[in-house]
């Protein structure tokens, strides 16, 4: 195993203690058990590694970090060095697991479950009736940690807000090579073929699978590139996509317009749309400040381009970004069921988002942005430089 | 996206129907949302791709298979192609959901939860709830599919099989390469690294952190390998590792000894370890058979290295690697409470489990084993070629 920088795990921890302050929460837990196979988003912040037996990691609002691991597994959690006890265990965690908590004299355990937010969600049903069955008969009452989880994977640590800055500036050099590449009768696929040729140069991963569209025939939906859709004068290329850079993503969309021959400007409908879809975004970026509710963030853009004269987007406008390209927490989105409370969360400082919508524009293709943007308490920062005009390509 | 094969999908789909009506359950279903914060490991068998929004997948034991998923994903999983009605939605599962179970004349629902199988605990709390309330006042009842998956996962499809063995294979030529490569003065981190950049070169990724132990100072947990233990004649070096090759995984263990100079046999401490071993890894597979009990197996090669003289491995003899390199169900292990039911499960043909044990020769360094062997209805099939004597490294 290669060295590895731990810094962001003793940042998020030492958060950790101070949002149970903030929440009086007595404790917090993480519960895993073979963390490859099914993975708690929340473990990535409070270890970054992966556990195979059961394993508990406990935070306390008095500032105790103790974790209860197999035996196997114990060195790795020591090397990490962010826990102030490392108790290991041979064949149930149980009694070692009741035994540290009697220590610590608390009430409430908050542990990851939450029907709202995804990244607060990944404690598993079953862990959790052992857990339960674990604590019948003692006072311990299990809560959800939904609103410890929300703050904490929310306010990006001084460490994590640079990794993020690192990955968005290598996407920018990616899409800057994407745009050199890009020339009429290639195909959706040929394009994307050599995205994933940019990544492997760059020894990094795809945050997701990057979408690449060419012209009015390509689906605005996740369904791949393809072979049959070519690039061809008049077409609009939109693109989305982000990297995974020292397990910190970024997400972006881009666009370019490939000119006819003799054309001299970028054409109406599409530079309409174009205005249309940044005014939105800079409409969101103008409410998108600490103590704003992350539902009217998106109110404004989606009224911004109602207003223009466009259909709605069916997403949200903007969500986290972190550890992954949907990092749960806040919302910036509209008050839909499936969404649960994330859309009533509340904006804070250290907060990185993307803001993203586009429009489908008859005839040309795909007029879509996104952008990265911190939140701080001296107004917004993009993190990378937006989109401001139609990129031309010319033959 | 390159283009995607989904035989496999359609392979484990069709076992699935096959399954339900062994165990008499009318439906299984699949419940998740973004996927990439926390996997289901089902998801790999019924889809093979990720998911955004909430999204379920449906088995029924009449052999319907129905997706519902929002808007945006429905493209890939049509271009899956294993579903008989692939459903979208825009703002709430709900009512789409409840439409489509509905049509289907089903009581039971089998649901992904489980105590003992992690493989089998892929739906997180907060789903489940949610997945309660939207049933509420219905007739449905959520049972949990741990016997389905186990049988699911455990019996491997022969696309499975066939992966399975290109992914030892390969990792039979890095050993290979390694074993080429070691000499006196280099750290284990050298050589970890050294097998990093092997993986790198054949575009596998590992399927776990590879093991790598020189000398009786090396620890036997993961507690990384260490710039400081170097390899010096005397020594046993220790390797466990794997590949992931087309999302299915290999898992071995190997051995060596660095030589003495002028020594022209292995020492006897070594070699008898060596031997007990691998009698322990023989004992285990004799009784290895579809229709005998996990906890069986282990016993048996527990009691084998007893008998030679050697304390007992803190772990199971041996785990289905499939998918993931811990791949759930039946455990060949001891009966112990972390391990819940799962060395209760019954051994099947089509079974690929690791058999592995190992122990500490003092003065030399760690002596264990790790085989990749596939069940069958005419006898155990070693996948590669086991270790058959310990492999000697002369400077």
């Amino acid at each position: 195993m290669p060295v590895k920088d731990y810094t962001i795990q003793h940042e998020k921890l030492a958060q950790a203690v101070q949002i149970l302050n903030e929440q009086n929460v007595d404790a917090w837990m993480t519960f895993v058990r073979e963390t490859r196979l099914t993975n708690d988003p929340a473990l990535g912040l409070v270890l970054g590694e992966d556990m195979t037996w059961h394993s508990a990691f406990i935070v306390t609002k008095t500032g105790k970090k103790i974790a209860i691991v197999g035996r196997y597994d114990g060195d790795i959690v020591k090397a990490v060095g962010a826990y102030d006890e490392v108790i290991g265990y041979d064949q149930s965690i149980k009694p070692a697991l009741l035994d540290a908590l009697g220590k610590l004299n608390i009430r409430q355990i908050a542990v990851n479950y939450s029907e709202s937010d995804a990244a607060a969600d990944g404690l598993n049903v079953g862990m959790y009736n052992s857990l339960k069955r674990y604590l019948e008969g003692t006072q311990y009452e299990l809560i959800s940690a939904e609103e410890v989880l929300n703050h904490l994977r929310g306010r990006k640590s001084p460490g994590e807000i640079a990794r993020i800055r690192s990955a968005v500036k290598l996407t920018e050099q990616i899409v800057e090579s994407i745009g050199d590449f890009i020339k009429p009768g290639l195909s959706e696929l040929q394009i994307s073929d050599y995205i994933h040729g940019l990544f492997k140069e760059n020894s990094v991963t795809p945050s997701f699978t990057p979408t690449v569209n060419t012209g009015p025939e390509s689906s605005m939906g996740h369904g791949g590139p393809k072979g049959d859709l070519k690039v061809a004068p008049g077409h609009v290329v939109h693109i989305d996509l982000g990297v995974v850079l020292k397990e910190y993503v970024s997400d972006i969309q881009r666009i370019w317009y490939v000119a006819k021959s003799g054309e001299t400007s970028v054409p109406e409908p599409v530079q309409k749309a174009f205005d249309a879809v940044r005014k939105a975004i800079l409409a969101a970026a103008a409410v998108l400040k600490p103590g704003v509710q992350g539902a009217v963030v998106d109110d404004a853009s989606r009224a911004s381009i109602i207003a223009s004269g466009y259909p709605e987007y069916k997403h949200a406008v903007g969500h986290h970004i972190g550890r992954t390209v949907h990092d749960g927490s806040t919302l910036l989105g509209p008050r839909w069921e499936r969404y649960g409370n994330s859309p009533y969360g509340i904006v804070e400082a250290g907060n990185i988002f993307t803001l993203e919508l586009g429009v489908m524009v008859e005839g040309y293709g795909i007029v879509s942005l996104e952008e990265d943007v911190l939140v701080t308490d001296n107004g917004l920062e993009w993190v990378g430089a937006p989109q401001t005009e139609v990129m031309v390509l010319r033959s």
